[in-house]
């Protein structure tokens, strides 16, 4: 399906970075669910990054909602988020064209389309295609929290330093402090040192990798499928849908590889009445269906591979090896901005499989 | 979708652990495809797993391809793997019903089925599931090989213990060496420590869990589509259906997370007149597309979650704590085990990619 | 997906004619619903076609549940229908190979199969193929029944032989007659004329074309969606995999050709205090979803292309013009057996329908 | 998938009629294909209608590309088409919102949509949606038409008064007749009676059904799939999509009903060396795969259902029966504003089909 992700909420992304406006369609939201203009600008607010260690690109990103909404209702039919691209500049970009950026999309994107792709800061392969992946999610986000469900992302490392890790029983109050965080991360000092860390890359011409830590509150169990719709393919198909995301890994994740079944293992014990586990090391997903513990994964974020130092490629042209300086912005760190691309698309899966498995009308319920 | 995945070859899987059948309808298999047969049978035998490691129940795994072929040929209609379940055995399961096992699929697929799943032997969530899925992958696999490509997986940690990485540039001799290996690694001192801790851990009524690693050689770049269906997106989707996986990596994966740019982009060079990337840290794909070198990725694999020791539970019925010892087959290590579903994935998805890329015919030119 | 139909509730279909078996997986049946096995045998009964005018193969159709059904419930989980082929005699149809039986999809196979096809008995084409196609709307219409979803087809014409039209107001009494016949016709006197005719087209070895109307009672309001997947849109793309089926046409169909907007609008009245329409032309669909009125729509049902008397054809090897006479058995009329086939598919959309709309659990209430 | 259509190339509608704008996203088309403008606004220009007889709103039209085309070729990246409402006016149609118009989509999407939804013109279910099919047609149009496959549709008959059909056997000359003819009738005899008789009803403010037909030349055989992606079950999910639509044969249609298999069989015959069919009552298509004899086939198209003349209905508020007059514009016939939109639909249809068949380069070849 390419473009279009999703069973009964789908999602259909278009647009390039410098072509005419980027933007989706967002399919299957029950009518009437409200439609919250605020969330979707502090989804793209938080996006565009703190200004201070971001692209120098401000696109003003100001979202039309071209289709489907009416008096801040979904009206049942597609919703469509139209972001035209202001300060769209085209002649920055195209003497890359035959000198492919290493590990960005170009190479790839010339062998699958041909010399007729669109590479103006990354065309159809740009972070700004995240945009409205950002706008869908705020949508989503909405409904679920209507229900009770809540999601927050966060920086758990940033070349190395650390924040704290949720805690995988109980991280509703970790998730209140997140809240509206541009740069989000849950320990102060922490924070300091990663934007330390970016400024001294910024100054280096290089960028940083690291890892998002997401957690879901208030999912209720037995959602999910066996085998090829299980929550861990349909959040991670989603996820690797993020520029830069390179790895996925839910509960202990790589950990388990050095422990024992009676380690990794969650008892189910009865707390005030309720089954719970008593440890979370699965990630609140057990035969790839939800068991009602919170939803705790994360993921691999490799440095922005945009940066001003001369690197080595090859002249598509002549065949011959060259240098490369990559002129224009440069996103020291992507991590803060790939937060909100990551509650969003958890948002998105979510809300797919929550209207699949009680369908559409139980998000207008009580 | 559930339990059906792919887009123009597509694989759809039934069964139950303990019900009459487990298989599978693999659909868009080129006409005139040939089947082989001895292939099929060694994915089988593979998934079993060595006999002196492996769960005691041994099924022969007779599949049958009741449909989809003639004279060891693809019709181009859809293929029927049908395995007969003949040693199943109901009454050893009966008695976990209401007591859920920890990290099982139970409890979920309480939920999710509200009391009218089949868990004997965990049921539609068992890993009896795999075999279908493996036959189906070894079918990809012979029209993958016939083109030059070629996918291995081998152990790369168990609890701890690691063999040696595939050579992200050159894995073709490694890939030599797993052929046809029952208990893939490439060292024999790590193959022999590996199986010293397997035994010592079915001993101990316990399990261990590891890393499996993948690689793909020949794969031609410009393949896979931006966002919804990068490589990584779809081979992500479809290796979390198989069962225990609880993370994916491509290339450098977490380790991105300590990188610069400079050090994680892989620059263009001229290797012998073709261009490649002098190293391979993004495992061959890049905006999600392939770009010519090796496929390189990882799984965590959480250890088998059926283990002899006793462990806290619940009682569904009497809403009581309980502890529980499950009876019956447990298998200690299936690290080896998934080494063949994790090929067939891989198989069925890289097909899939290829036929929307160059059409169903590709795989019949020379 | 070719040989998959379907959102929430998909089918995938297998088989050829005389190969092992012929069935299908129904996936996303709500776990716990009831399996009527002998609504599924009195399916699959009906659509062998009453015996005096019938081919002469007798499989028994014996089909075998062989996943997702425990205690006669469903178990959430793919439900697979296998029925194997005893009778099958790969040998009569051979000699045809080469020389394509008119109208027939031996032709167009080769050129779509490229001479790997297996043309036995129509192969995967075959009429045998809609056995499962029946046992599984056999399962969606016990589902719809529980929920006062009545379904019923019969032959409203058989060369130029009118049955009555069904009431498009209030079919029921209509279809309580003709429930369970196996050649069903409203009108007795119809009915024997028919026969008849069938009778005189099998001395002459020749076949005969007819209409089938199909009437839904119960069906909710509001079902549907605007354009692609409108009701018209999914019953129509269900009905054209009936072998055979030429045309669809809902309510007044191509009598629309010579309405005026007066005459074909349906007025909205008010009648025991709910709103119906007056006229039913539409036969219960309006901009493409439901209005609460009966379903009405007729399907055009081709002669049976398999007939007993000479043709002309060519022979693909020689490339020279021959004449075929086609051995074996022949249908002289295959409306009675088409009956089934269009219940059963009419079921599997709008439980489909239904699903999506109002979620798996609404079947389960009272 | 509700507004999305498609295997490999698929088409997401989106809008209202007086909302911002109405588009579409078509995805899947190939890299450097070239994208014809002038087709495209040609295709709009004929659904508008010729101004003597229809509606009185005169939107531009004015199409923007906002994503997916650079220099006028295909990137290979979504094809965002996306038409702006200048003249949109709500209140005209506010006053209907407790009184549904008769046959419209009114109140079935009152029930689907549970009062959220837009309905002034129509909202989504506007015939104005058709404007972005068009022009995803007309792209999918000029790729088919340099693999030399053409397609025509006309006004087979309107009110009663009969066009010439299409030559089953070659229709190439009439589709020569029929390009860019914004009234399309073969006869000019017939076209004058038509649109004296769309003028009268206008005067009597009523509306006219008729037939449509549509031919397809050059379409290779061995194009659709068994079963549920037939080219019949392809096309008529397609064609009741458009509004109005409510029935669709394929060859002789309903008239197969009362012939014979020996008057409905295509006999096989060699022509200049090829093999042909004799006749064509099949419509090009045997076992739902095409045979390469053109594709011919008829659409039921109801008279449109606002029409000026007082109406009975009901007042959902008070729930009382009343009259209605609807005010505002009108169209008597619709059947040639209908005709882009069948010819558009059959190209994307078809376009899909042989990119499955045949990959996306064939596409580019000479």
């Amino acid at each position: 399906m390419k473009n279009t992700i999703g069973n009964q909420l789908t999602l259909t992304l278009f647009g390039e970075s410098h072509g005419e406006a980027v933007g989706c369609v967002l399919d299957g939201i029950p009518a009437g669910t409200e439609i919250d203009e605020a969330l979707i600008r502090s989804f793209l607010e938080r996006r565009k990054g703190a200004a201070q260690i971001s692209t120098a690109r401000r696109e003003p990103d100001l979202f039309r909602l071209v289709s489907g909404v009416r008096n801040n209702r979904a009206e049942g039919t597609p919703v469509t988020v139209l972001i035209e691209n202001k300060e769209a500049r085209r002649s920055d970009y195209d003497k890359l064209w035959n000198v492919p950026r290493p590990s960005h999309a170009d190479y790839p994107a010339r062998l699958r389309y041909e010399g007729f792709e669109d590479l103006s800061g990354g065309g159809h392969f740009s972070g700004r295609l995240t945009a409205p992946l950002c706008a869908a999610g705020a949508i989503c986000m909405s409904m679920l929290e209507k229900k009770g469900i809540r999601i927050a992302s966060h920086i758990l490392s940033l070349h190395g330093i650390l924040d704290e890790a949720f805690d995988p029983l109980d991280p509703a109050e970790q998730i209140d402090v997140l809240k509206g965080k541009s740069f989000p991360v849950l320990r102060a000092a922490a924070e300091e040192r990663m934007i330390e860390a970016v400024k001294a890359a910024r100054e280096q011409k290089d960028s940083l990798g690291g890892i998002l830590e997401t957690a879901v509150t208030g999912m209720p169990g037995g959602i999910g499928e066996p085998f090829f719709d299980s929550v861990e393919s349909m959040l991670s198909h989603a996820m690797f849908s993020i520029p830069a995301v390179k790895g996925i890994a839910f509960g202990a994740g790589f950990d388990f590889a050095a422990m024992r079944g009676s380690e990794a293992n969650d008892p189910y014990v009865i707390r005030n009445g309720k089954i719970v586990t008593e440890t979370n090391h699965n990630g609140g997903i057990s035969g790839g269906i939800t068991n009602g513990m919170p939803l705790i994964f994360t993921l691999a974020v490799r440095p922005a591979s945009s940066i001003g130092l001369p690197q080595k490629s090859v002249d598509l042209e002549t065949m011959q090896e060259t240098e490369l300086i990559i002129e224009g912005r440069h996103d020291p760190c992507i991590l803060h901005r790939a937060v909100p691309c990551a509650e969003a698309m958890t948002a998105l899966v979510l809300a797919d499989l929550l209207i699949q498995r009680y369908g559409p009308a139980w998000f207008r319920e009580g």
